[in-house]
């Protein structure tokens, strides 16, 4: 990222110093933007950092790993953490919030924000609980730090929409600004878990991308049967080898609900294993008349 | 109600006016109370009223049947509504809020909060989506007027128990006040429910508090065994026609599970069906050496 005239961002732990923080700012009539990550920082997590810079006076980004959304059989032990050098990442951010999992969940937490609909598809059949953990540990970010504005990334696409739906259903006071989707020179998305890896892998991770990319082209094209698009980016992933499709679908941007007409805007969306990396990518379509 | 040297309150129907009214007066450094209700005033709703007179400079209240706590076969229809009664009582609040369902739940809500364990037994038992119902619409009342305190009556114990691990886990700033419960001269509990019970069950109905006394008369003469006391409590229901007891516990009085020592503080916790109408009671007693 480029130099941020910026001081070093000071980096706090508890919750209560976060809010104080945050509701100072705003007593004082500044703008304050929100960017909630895991660590494991890139240039995507840093493009929101930006563009949250662009448009308030103030930026916290937090940074946690937050168990609740990990499936008893996923990675939240061997999720990449580095504090020491997130923290240099987010020069351009004014606050750090690095909490503990104690400080975030204390022992006796029982309280769990659940959003029906949009969690239970794609993503939220394959792991029931992830939505569930997201959108618990949001709203409680959002209780602790009631910004302004809060910045995710396009990358997870869902999990926008599951965000978005929250905070209208539980009247959240803050507006939720999705950025697109930073990727690699040859498309791969950025994702911490690309960490993950092997070079073989790396290169064949490509085909989440390429599928993508293919379904805007098909479209692009003329092709408005959904059913041929997404049979196209699957052929795509079978014949890749070490790669097996979760899903590929064209979806309704809002209901996330499988479309069965080419209209409008529509959102191509993938999953897929690479080795043992779990990769998701998405596309946002316009189809054109 | 004594008179109130206030003007009528306001009555508004749009969450964005009524969180804007609480901005305004916290921004001016005021105090705001809140007082959740489904209407059908008594005293002990105004018993909340006053007590956030006594300690706000402002106090919201609120008057919404809301349909997510009900269960499919429970009293959600015949539930009694009198608004313009509600509002003359409420004489001694700034702001009276009285939405619509559509505005509490526009098409698509999705979105609940789940409390776990406190939440499972007792009401939540027989009660299975009940307090769900009732954490979800709280939250939403707590994001549209951020108020500073928010006012409980007893009566429902394990409500309070319910929102106040809500706020605790949903880092909710907002502060939790539970007030005595109200009680006519012979000892029933204020509720709504009373004006479904004719006057033969109204007389049995005395049955709840009755047995709550007798624990706290047993326990004040030295009884220490729990199940001696529930058994005394359970024997009293037995011998009352008309009257079917869902349960009759002592309870601690955060965990709300069943104590099996008598020592420091617990909650005597009743629900029983007289005739059609379910009623419930509790009485906090302390225990001593």
């Amino acid at each position: 990222m480029s130099a941020s005239p910026k001081s070093p961002p000071r980096i706090i732990t508890r919750g209560d110093d976060l809010r104080r923080e945050v509701l100072a700012w705003r007593a004082n009539g500044l703008k304050v933007g929100l960017v909630p990550t895991m660590g494991a920082l890139h240039a995507g997590h840093l493009s929101l950092v930006e563009r949250s810079n662009a448009e308030c006076q103030r930026t916290v980004a937090t940074i946690f790993v937050n168990p609740t959304q990990f499936g008893p059989t996923e990675d939240f032990g061997r999720y990449p953490r580095n504090l020491e050098q997130d923290v240099a990442l987010l020069a351009g951010a004014d606050l750090v919030f690095a909490p503990s999992v104690e400080e975030i969940y204390p022992t006796g937490h029982a309280t769990f924000v659940e959003v029906d609909g949009v969690s239970r598809q794609w993503e939220g059949a394959i792991r029931p609980t992830h939505f569930r953990g997201v959108a618990t540990v949001v709203l409680k970010l959002f209780n602790l730090a009631p910004v302004d504005v809060a910045y995710f990334g396009q990358k997870d696409y869902q999990q926008t929409v599951v965000i978005r739906q929250m905070v209208a259903d539980l009247n959240v006071p803050i507006e939720i600004r999705v950025c697109p989707t930073v990727r690699e020179l040859d498309g791969l998305a950025l994702s911490s878990r690309n960490a993950y890896l092997s070079p073989d892998e790396r290169r064949r991770a490509l085909v989440l991308s390429r599928s993508l990319r293919h379904a805007k082209d098909l479209i692009a094209a003329g092709q408005r049967d959904p059913k041929s698009v997404t049979t196209a980016m699957k052929s795509l992933f079978s014949e890749t080898a070490g790669v097996t499709l979760d899903y590929a679908a064209l979806v309704d941007p809002d209901t996330i609900e499988e479309v069965n007409q080419l209209r409008g805007r529509v959102v191509a969306i993938v999953a897929a294993r690479v080795g043992a990396t779990r990769l998701i990518d998405n596309e946002i379509i316009e189809v054109g008349s």
